[in-house]
């Protein structure tokens, strides 16, 4: 077999063999087969697409590049979630107690901001004392006790998909529904999920801008979870605008708490729960999706979620005392605020600019080396619907620093829009999709 | 400007400023912008496409990268041919001196064999002493003296393509139109040629299958010399059946010079006479074809492009004596004979066989690294078309060893096809294409 047949036949829009696949990415992974050849493959991928059992395929070699985590002697179900990423998006805090509540083992592996997105491990990041690199041993542990642990990727966890990542960034092949699919699915499968929630999301702040482009991923997200035996279902979101009143480190984090303690905003609960209940279906707890919402809204009146939220905080290093302290409190000092400049409704607030403002801010980042601030954020006092008076207080900003808080407020003001009648409302969760 | 931008501004199908292939073909010249990255650029222009702007801007880019042929002081008009590649196609040793002889000056770069398809230089290297490798100086002065001269490409000579050429054999990216176009232009156009006669094969022992893809690369060639304001006429000639009656290196040389005498095969013929036909016409020297067809007769039977390609020899300081010796002698003893299975009429001899033999035999390389041999091939004593008995000779072959030729001969045989009554006659030139 030849690396420039196995481009040559998927250029020619061919269905990959698992052989070919194998031989092509493991070669990759191997260092046998260079950058060159996988670049232009990559963009025969883009242009000609794979079959759902390819990409499945495509899956299973790029798991098996790296070693897989062993659950073995820990209760199940183990089911995940992975969201392709938003602007005020924090649900997995939520979700990963509240599926433990019932009895669902949640081994969450999580990412880190870049762009205009956040991530979840910078958010875990400013706990006081919280430790988002876990061992092996030490994430078995904390899942077994507490139901759920969250950690970043360890090297050993799909190495072909690092190394493909890398070059898809700088070759214009990120794009990709098969490779997308391919990437989040091994990641998934390496960390012991068996079954997963995805949470797909279009609109300005999301990866996806329209919704067709998120079904289309959504869709083969399903088929190709279907294609390898794991149960997958999806929702498609909107992410035109921040998700809840909180977009910034900490401050997602205190928000995560404020709903789990039965005070968070609608939309954000609303997407929270809707997701839940899917992880209660496909953990085996619910017949369908109503009855999964019921249980988690039992589940947090409980407030069993709550306390198992807390007690990750000190499994995993935090300093659960301090926490508490900072709630409220722990804010970046270059603060000021936004307001109103006219009276009527805010039609939207908009999810991409808030996010790109959020980098200047300090929340995010534009290059994988730089470094985040766990006190800067955006609340947003009002969001789109809202009535508001010229000169209503819409958001409150924290900065890392004067010059940040200075790029950003101009960016924040210009993402308000405004309207003379209520706008139409929004559609949170548009479709619903499984294989 | 950043190159992942092209590749992306490609792969939306949008047509690249000259700036951008500057930057990155400049760029990829100069080892400043990977491989990986211009691999994914290369299969995004294998799907979108140039226009013959783009394509032409991307020829100039890559002439940049090198330096050109100082033609200055030698008075010209400097046309050259280029064929696409095919078998036993030795037209560019007959058109050379052929042109000359006219008055047009031919600086002539080649290439080496390839697969199945011959290369100029090597059938060149068979005769005793001649140089292939001539310096800028001599080439100047051979060029001057003898009306042509023959060498390979000095590494100075568009650099970016010999590194694009090598990467795109790897990448599976060799098949695009664009490409091809912008390759062959800029060496022509380096060794100094202001026009071109193009000649693009289509058939089994050509690079184009189809008469539809030859045409499309002669049409986007035309197009782009006229965009660049070089005057080029292609013509679409068949190579289903090896051109003339010999493959292989000194043997190929020695038709040339039967060609040159008055006693070439009929194919052979045709088709160099119309190439130069079109020489003509583009140097100045006919008003059209059918004017410069009569004026290559003429000069044929005048005997002084014979002349001129035997000054060459000694030009480029081969053993003339020696030479002429070794004609009709010059084989090697590893030799057989191809007999009719049948009765009746060859109806095809397949090049693509035939070349595909040939490496056996030892004509042509696999790798680039090859050597080759100068006494191997085979003769076609008989040809498409001509009626057969059972157990007539229609091919003798030498091989540089008994291993090659036990393994050429029975593929030898298969590329003989039969049929009950003569072939439909085969239309040698399909069409003229030009801007």
């Amino acid at each position: 077999m030849r690396a420039v047949d196995v481009i040559m036949n998927k250029r020619a829009g061919k269905e990959l063999t698992r052989e070919e696949l194998a031989f092509f990415i493991g070669g990759y992974a191997a260092g046998e087969i260079p950058d060159y050849q996988v670049a232009a493959w990559a963009m025969a991928v883009f242009f000609q697409g794979m079959s759902p059992g390819e990409t499945a395929a495509l899956t299973e070699v790029m798991l098996k590049s790296g070693s897989v985590m062993d659950l073995s002697g820990i209760p199940g179900p183990f089911v995940d979630k992975h969201s392709t990423g938003g602007v005020g998006d924090k649900t997995s805090l939520i979700l990963a107690p509240l599926a433990a509540s019932l009895g669902i083992r949640d081994p969450m592996m999580s990412g880190r901001a870049l762009g205009h997105t956040g991530g979840t491990l910078d958010k875990l990041d400013s706990i006081p004392g919280y430790r988002t690199s876990l061992g092996r041993e030490e994430f078995r542990e904390i899942l077994k006790k507490g139901g759920f642990a969250m950690t970043g990727q360890t090297r050993d966890i799909v190495p072909a998909d690092r190394l493909l990542y890398a070059l898809r960034d700088v070759t214009g092949t990120v794009e990709s529904v098969p490779l997308i699919t391919a990437s989040i699915l091994s990641k998934k499968a390496a960390e012991g999920a068996e079954a997963l929630v995805l949470d797909v999301k279009f609109g300005s702040g999301a990866f996806m801008k329209d919704p067709q482009a998120g079904e289309a991923l959504a869709r083969s997200l399903a088929d190709t979870g279907a294609a390898m035996g794991k149960g997958i279902i999806a929702l498609l979101t909107d992410m035109n605008e921040p998700l809840g009143r909180m977009v910034g480190n900490f401050l997602e984090v205190e928000e995560s708490l404020d709903c789990l303690e039965g005070r968070g905003p609608a939309d954000l609960m609303e997407v929270t729960l809707e997701l839940a209940a899917r992880m209660a279906v496909l953990g085996g707890k619910a017949g369908n999706s109503a009855e999964g919402r019921r249980l988690c809204e039992e589940a947090l009146t409980g407030g069993k979620p709550r306390e198992l939220f807390l007690q990750n905080i000190q499994n995993q290093g935090g300093d659960l005392n301090k926490f508490l302290e900072l709630r409220g409190k722990y804010r970046s000092p270059f603060s000021a605020g936004i307001r109103a400049s006219r009276g009527g409704y805010i039609s939207r607030i908009d999810a991409w600019q808030v996010g790109r403002a959020g980098v200047l801010l300090g929340i995010g980042r534009n290059r994988t080396e730089d470094a985040v601030c766990p006190t800067a954020g955006v609340c947003l006092h009002k969001k789109g619907g809202d009535p508001v008076k010229e000169g209503d207080l819409i958001m409150t900003v924290w900065a890392s620093g004067e010059a940040g808080l200075q790029g950003a407020l101009p960016q924040l003001a210009g993402a308000v829009s405004y309207s003379e009648t209520p706008p139409p409302e929004r559609k949170l969760i548009l479709k619903e999709i499984s294989a």
